[in-house]
């Protein structure tokens, strides 16, 4: 978002497309909202809160259909799930490294052949004019390494951390009543677990569990000093109140079945502690029990 | 020179002082170049190339006088020489770490209380807006302990690096003929040497002297792969010719006496060597002797 208003800033008209509960942007929606000026598209290929994949190739096919350059910022997806530049049809992909294990402050940007672009930084004339600065060679070299284990060991991880994700996902929707999953729960990243509480706080929740020694969020790691709700879990229609019962879990290579039991353990119980003191929960409660009696009635 | 056609692009008036034959402002110019709708002074504390000692303190006192925020590229400087923030009346301060022996990819903005800034890049919101991206923790930490390094070899450093450096360019003024020192022989940092040799071109001296284990540049690094002239070096008066000739050699607190020696020694038949096959330097001698026979008439 913020990225954005900086190109309107400049005095870039922009159009933001809706994702709607399931976190997704509909290929139909961006179809109709190109127009004849359209240069730039831009869409993240999985996302960092609720780890929604989006339909990337098919959009990369409008995009080039279109004459339009297409840009997707992969930073969850690579390491994670396959990212062929070629299969997804884009001009521009950005990959972090620290986001698959490599060393933090390095990243890439893949530029596909014949797509221009003007620097945003200037000086010692680095990497073609575009990233000025004297290369972190050490850096560079770790995100390629980084990069060669996450491909070799992709294919046992998928299966491996999809199936620990759904043992999670299952305990604790059998286990916590009013409990959900944000987002699509197929087209998401294997690791990415987004749950909604109703009735708590999703911060004394992120506490409660740190004492234990489980760690999560409520929204992105980068916004996490912030206490405004998740512009991410907005856009799924979520409300305030809900955004702020949300947690995020994510499961990586070296968790174990033991791990995730641990956790299907520990949350019901401080969930039915949040939910002791909330009065919005009181509140759900009531409502819940009023249905009952006019059933009664009924 | 790039980053102020940046500012131009933007709308920006510029004005470039210049430096003189001995590379440094004058703060004469300085203050009559100072408009009513001056915002920003920018001037380096010390050069790349050249290694002068820019009047910072002076011009820092007469941009807190007329109310004018004042920053200063101290990448250089750093680590080489006392900088302190207070006493070169600086609003803002840039450092880079690998420069003082620091993991590379890395850099500090000192920005002193009640200068705003707006950022350049937008994303996660990290240091207050003003640096978005997952902070690369190691490297910081990296800079930090270089920092406390560099200050506490300081003392110790300045005068060896400095004698070391003076040995090296009597060694070779007074062995090479047509030999000067490119920019203020006072006011530059300890470690820097700048040669200018008539006649050659610098390219091929820092090769041959790459043979000889003897690290050089003739510009900068970072354009060390374009062969247009210094732009620092015709800054300070010199024609392309004499730019090409130019040898940049830095000395840094673990070379030894033994290896400016060696330098000393390397040089001269390298040089004269070039200049056998230069047609400039054909010229060159041929002018001299015409002028010495013309004295053997008179």
């Amino acid at each position: 978002m913020e990225t954005c208003s900086a190109l309107e800033k400049k005095g870039f008209e922009v159009t933001y497309l809706p994702v709607y509960e399931e976190g997704i942007v509909k290929v139909e929606d961006l179809k109709s909202a190109i127009k004849e000026e359209t240069i730039l598209i831009t869409i993240m290929h999985a996302n960092n809160e609720i780890g929604t994949i989006q339909p990337i190739a098919e959009i990369g096919k409008i995009a080039k259909e279109n004459n339009i350059k297409f840009h997707s910022d992969a930073v969850q997806s690579v390491g994670k799930i396959p990212v062929d530049v070629n299969e997804l049809n884009v001009d521009l992909l950005s990959i972090s490294s620290h986001k698959i294990y490599g060393p933090k402050g390095v990243g890439a940007l893949y530029i596909r052949k014949r797509t221009r672009l003007e620097p945003i930084l200037y000086g010692g004339g680095q990497e073609k004019d575009l990233s000025p600065g004297t290369e972190n060679v050490a850096g560079i070299v770790g995100l390629g390494e980084a990069c060669r284990l996450a491909k070799e060991e992709l294919d046992e991880n998928i299966p491996y951390i999809t199936n620990l994700r759904n043992k999670l996902i299952d305990g604790i929707l059998n286990s916590v009543e009013k409990s959900y999953i944000n987002g699509d729960i197929e087209k998401r990243l294997p690791g990415n677990v987004n749950f909604r509480f109703t009735g708590i706080e999703g911060e004394s929740l992120v506490l409660m569990l740190d004492a234990k020694g489980i760690d999560g969020s409520t929204g992105s790691a980068c916004s996490s000093k912030k206490l405004t709700a998740s512009h991410v879990l907005k856009a799924i229609g979520l409300e305030d109140v809900d955004s702020h019962g949300s947690l995020r879990l994510t499961i990586g290579p070296e968790n174990t079945e033991e791990e995730v039991n641990t956790v299907i353990k520990e949350i019901p119980p401080i969930v039915e502690k949040l939910r002791s003191m909330s009065s919005i929960w009181e509140k759900e409660e009531s409502l819940l029990k009023n249905n009952t009696k006019r059933c009664d009635i009924d």
